[in-house]
Formats: C-alpha cells, structure tokens, sequence
C-alpha cells in the first residue's frame, strides 16, 4: 500500500500520517487494488453502509444497493449478512469498489456452537479476504448480565445477543475475549482491520452511558493495546443511541480510554422517536460525533428499526451521513470541504444550477429542461436584486 | 389568554412562566380561540413551516399544504406570500388552527415605494390580524453595504434584499429602523408579536459570523428593549448558515446582546452542499441551536434554494423539524419528551410495533398487514433473543 499515494489524496503530509499508522491512532483499509481508506483525524470523515443478505432477500439485490451506495459515496461497505456467509462475502469482493467489513460470528448459532466455531468462522473470512472485521470480543459476561438486568432494551447488537446467549447458557466468559490472543495470531502479518464490536451499544436513550457500555469501552482500550502489540490494526465501535448533550463527551472518553484508537459509531441517533426517519435522527448526532473526533460513520437509513433496507432507502441513508461527514469537515476547517462549500455558494449566488448540482455532496439533479430556474422568490430573488449592486 | 391553562399543557409553573413572560424572555404567540404558543425556554420547543404563494401557485394548494403542515405537528406557519398578500394572509388566518406569522413588506417594491408605504403594510397586516410579523428594522446601511461588498451570497433575505435597494437607491437609512416607534404604536396594546428579521442572515458558510450579522444583531438587541418599554412582544431571527462549531456560540451571544430575547433561526444549515436535502443539513443544526437555548425553529424543506416546497416537501421539512425539537427537548431533559422515548423504547423492546408508530413524532406507518414483523434479523433478533433471558 502505498502511503505516498493516500497522503496526496487526503491532502496531508505523508510522514505525518504514516506516524499517525505506526501509533495506532490511524487506520488504513484496503481492498485489493483499490484505493485505501484511512480512519485518521488527519483525513476526511468516512462512511460505511451496511448491506447483506437474510432470508427474504438474494445477493442480487444486494449487488444493486451495492452500486448505489458506491455511487453515492460510501467509503466501505459491511457484508451483514446471516445466511450463506462466505458465499456471499466472496460475491461483496469480487464487485465492491471499497473495502468490505463482515461480521464473522454471524454464522454461529449459540445453541449448539463451540469456542472453536467462532474462530473458524474469523478464520475463514480472513482467508476470503474481508478488509475489516468486526470482533465483539469486548462484552465481558458481567457487564452482559447487567445490561439484560437493568436495561430497557437489554442487548441489540445481533452479535452481542449470540455471544450474550452463548456466555449464559455455558456459564462461561465471552469466547471471543477468552481467545482474543489466538485471534491475534491468526490475523497477524494479515491487512485486516479488527473493528472491535459494541456489542452493549445502548438501543434506547434511557441505556446511554451506562455501566454496561462504559464497561465495555474499558476492556476495548485493553484489547486496543493487545491488537497493537501484536501489530493488528484496530478501531472501536460505538453507540447507537444517545442523547445530543453526552456526545462529546463520550467521544473524548473513548479517545482516553482507547488510546487514541479510530473511533467508529452507528448513528448515534439522538432520539427514539424518529421512527421512519431514523437516518435523520442519526445525522444529527453523527455530525456532532464526527466533530468531537470520530474518524467512521456507520450510515443508518430510514428503515432502520423495522426493515431490511430497500435500495431507495440506502441511497437515503448514504446522502445523509455524506452530508454529516462533510459538515463536519467544515467545521473542522478541512480545506477541501471548505473550498467546496465556497464554490458552491458562488455558483449559487450566480444561479449557475449545473455547477451546484456538480458541487453538492448529495447528487441530487434540481435541473428541469433549460436549468432550473429557481421557483423560490420569483421578481423578489435578492441574488438577482444584489447582483446590480455588487459589480 | 390564559396564562394558566398554557402552563399546565407544558407542564411548567405557571408563576414561573408568567414571570418569564414579564421580563420579555418568553413570548406567546395567539390565533383568535386556538391554544397559545409559548416561545421559552421552559416550554418545549417550537417550529414554524413557511408557506405562501408566488405566482405559480395558488392559494388551494397552500392550504394543502397547511393542512399537511398541521397534521405533522407545526407549532405556527408564516405566510410569506409575494402576490395578492392581503387576501391571502385572510385566508390563512381562517383556515389555520395555529398562529400565523407574516412579512408585511413583501408587498412593497422599493423602485417605487415611499416610507409611508413600508408603514401601511404593517398595518394592514396587523389589522388583518396576523399573530406575528418579521420586522427587518436591524438591519443598518452600512452593515448592509458592508454584505454587498464583501460577502459571497451578498444579502439572501427577500425582505432584506427590497431595503437594501431602497436604502441604497434613496441613499437612506433602513426606513424600518427611522420608524420603529411609529410602528411599536401601531402595535402598542395587540397581542402581535414582532419578529425582528435578520435581513443580513449569512447565506452560506464562508459569510458566517462576519461583522454584517454580528452588527444586526447588536442592533436587534437595541430594538428589543425599545419594543419591551412600548410593552410589545419581541423575539429575534437567526441564521442561516453557520459551520457547527459555532452555533452554540451564536446562540449565546444571541441570549447576551439581546437581553434574553426568544430566538428564532431558520435552520441554521451545516453546510452548503447538501442540495436537495438541506432540510437534513439545517437539521443538524437546529438541533444543536435548540439544545443550546433557541426556543423557536424555521424548518426548511428539501427544496430549500431551488424551489417553492410541494406537500412532499412540507411533509419532510416537518418531520425532520419536529425531529430536531424533540431530540433537542430529550437532551434538555424535558420530562415529557424523555418519557415518549422511553415508552416508544418500551414498545420497541416488546415488538409492539402499533405502539411504536402511536408514540414516534414521526407520523410514519410501518405496520403491514398482520402488524410489520421486522424484516430487519430473522432469526437473529436480539430483541427476541434476549426477551427469554430478562424474565
């Protein structure tokens, strides 16, 4: 990979990155020849959609909603799908454009699993070739126990709820955590970046900041440094659902508590009730996450909650965190993101409508026939009326 | 009015309220027998949907619009009609079931018009029986040369646009400052609220902040305690477009300069780029505004910068607005809105999907047939999953 090549296109100095990598604070994902992807303070926001396949739906479908989240500017996609795994995440690699993430212990069923099971399955999708991987080896049996005691929502991450089931019905500590150093090794010399799994995220805002999640963040600082040592790259996720006001503040703990390590959330969402809406909800709070610090969005869309997402939903959800990644580039001062915002104001303000549509991170056409004339003010536009005076 | 009645659907107290109300820090805007609107901070927050014709629509379609406006929870509407103002404002104030603002001097053309006709407008409005109206009184000559010099976006506010020209053409001071006594008699002893317009509100990021907007500001908090003294209802406009990191400042030094006067911003928008969905990006920003102290926001539709709204678009801009309030009164802490989360959580956690829609501010329906099962897990739902361990 060539760190040169990177540095150039995120506008930044390459000894600085490549220092940023060699502490761990800057994550570097990679798929085959394509360009790589780095989670970096020094670097733009990035975003992830997630796709996959269940029952109801083929890997086809997923091909196409493939296609418009890359055509809407998602940085890495996650294959999450729960049936036909590897088969699947093959057919994710071979057609993506971007690094593909896969969730692993998704082929596990705790009723009748093993230890060994979990690995085999991280085994094999780092021989298929996953970029990164989500590994929720941070849920201490503990803290799950007391998120399914007190907690509104309990547990909602589908891997936490397998390794939640598989650790109370065994009356043993989280297999994942227990083999972390076998883990290691088998992903050691690799590229592939552990993602370490939330998997005590808050679903509801009366869980935020929790023990359970606090706890959680804890033992992921812990691993940060084991992946490290042992030269894995590795990030860490996060909520899901918190209120506004504790954002930053969660933001700034991970950092402490996690060395430094790349920070990637889900949302957050910062309220319950957008039912329908949920991406909205989540571009809030994900702007204000992507400013306090946070290096990955993972894009929600508007079905989240009660749906598979449909393709007219993936595209929502992608334009909604690409508009959260790149305001918070600009607030952050990113020249890039900056310099766009400024071009196209200046097209706007010289009604010049293709050049707007051209500049917009949303790809929304707003052209009629002869350009678009905006219906808006009609006589009383005040750009044409500032126009006069401003030559 | 009574001041009691609307305290207790706020659940606040109404001495409380009532005293707020006194000092001129919270307003309540009226509309002949409906139930009134508290502008404070002890209230939840509010949000208004523009409307109004051009030429290209009619009145029967905005009264559409007005009832999709309603129906997904509008606190207010301004009607910021450009033709047949009179007639259109009437209908509207029969028609509404929430007060409705306006800005009397879209009628005026500053080619032509004299002091005098600015000064008829507003009372024909208020005669008329409007609840609120924009006054762009703040907005000085040489802050207004000063934007036309040297910003991108120059001035983007329709009423600042027409006083700019006529103060530039007449080589005068804005004639709404000159007569801002004439019309705080006009207004003495209604129940009318001004709101003092931010003719210089920045148009896009790069304006943000700069010495045009921070000196109608100043000069905003000059007139509220001119129409304060004259015991008028005051409240101020804000911006617009501001990067996020400075928002909260904004809204501070809004609540210092003007003496604790309700803020009322349209937005603000993040970013200038998210054409097609800067309903998202001023979501994100009136969010924070409204966690930060702004107790009244203008919502903005999908169409903002390029077209009147259709009902599509009102729908969304609503939504995504009452989203905004709600999230920003979860994180105040507002009890009623912390407790709709919980329930909708409640709800989410025991699949009772009916419920979820009854408590979401959304309005969205997901429920199919036989009740929408999601489609989201399959077997691996964590919610199902976890239900068997928290008995």
């Amino acid at each position: 990979m060539d760190l040169k090549e990177l540095a150039e296109r995120e506008g930044v100095n390459w000894r600085a990155l490549e220092k940023e990598v060699c502490a761990g604070r800057a994550v570097v994902l990679l798929h085959k020849n394509k360009p790589a992807v780095a989670l970096s303070r020094l670097c733009s926001t990035k975003i992830n959609t997630n796709l996959g396949i269940s029952a109801e739906n083929g890997v086809q479908k997923e091909m196409r909603k493939l296609r418009i989240a890359e055509k809407h500017g998602t940085d890495t996609v996650m294959d999450l799908s729960i049936c036909d795994t590897d088969s699947t995440l093959r057919e994710f690699l071979n057609r993506s454009k971007v690094p593909v993430g896969t969730v692993p212990i998704y082929r596990c069923e705790p009723e009748t699993c093993t230890d060994e099971d979990f690995l085999r399955a991280i085994e094999s999708h780092a021989s298929i070739g996953a970029s990164f991987m989500t590994i929720h080896a941070a849920m201490k049996k503990k803290a799950a126990e007391f998120a399914i005691r007190k907690r509104v929502t309990k547990i909602v991450s589908r891997g936490g709820g397998i390794l939640a089931q598989y650790m109370l019905e065994k009356k043993c500590e989280n297999p994942l955590y227990r083999n972390f150093d076998a883990i290691l090794d088998m992903l050691r010399g690799t590229e592939i970046g552990i993602s370490l799994g939330d998997a005590l995220r808050p679903g509801c805002i009366a869980d935020a900041n929790d023990r359970a999640q606090i706890s959680e963040l804890r033992v992921q600082g812990e691993l940060v440094l084991r992946a490290r040592k042992a030269g894995v790259q590795v990030f860490c996720e996060g909520p899901g659902h918190m209120p506004l006001d504790t954002i930053v503040a969660n933001v700034r703990l991970q950092k402490k508590l996690c060395h430094g390590a790349p920070y990637y959330v889900l949302g957050p969402l910062v309220t319950d009730s957008a039912l329908g809406y949920d991406h909205i909800s989540a571009t809030v709070g994900a702007t204000i996450a992507a400013h306090a610090g946070v290096e990955f969005l993972c894009a929600l869309t508007p079905s989240e909650h009660y749906a598979l997402p449909n393709e007219d939903d993936i595209r929502e959800g992608v334009v909604a965190f690409r508009i959260a990644a790149h305001a918070a580039d600009v607030a952050r001062g990113r020249k890039e993101a900056v310099s766009r915002d400024l071009a196209l104001s200046r097209a706007r303000f010289g009604l010049d409508w293709r050049k707007q549509e051209e500049l917009s991170v949303t790809g929304k056409k707003v052209c009629a026939g002869n350009g678009a004339p905006c219906s808006m003010c009609r006589g009383m536009c005040p750009m044409k009326r500032m126009a006069k005076f401003s030559k």
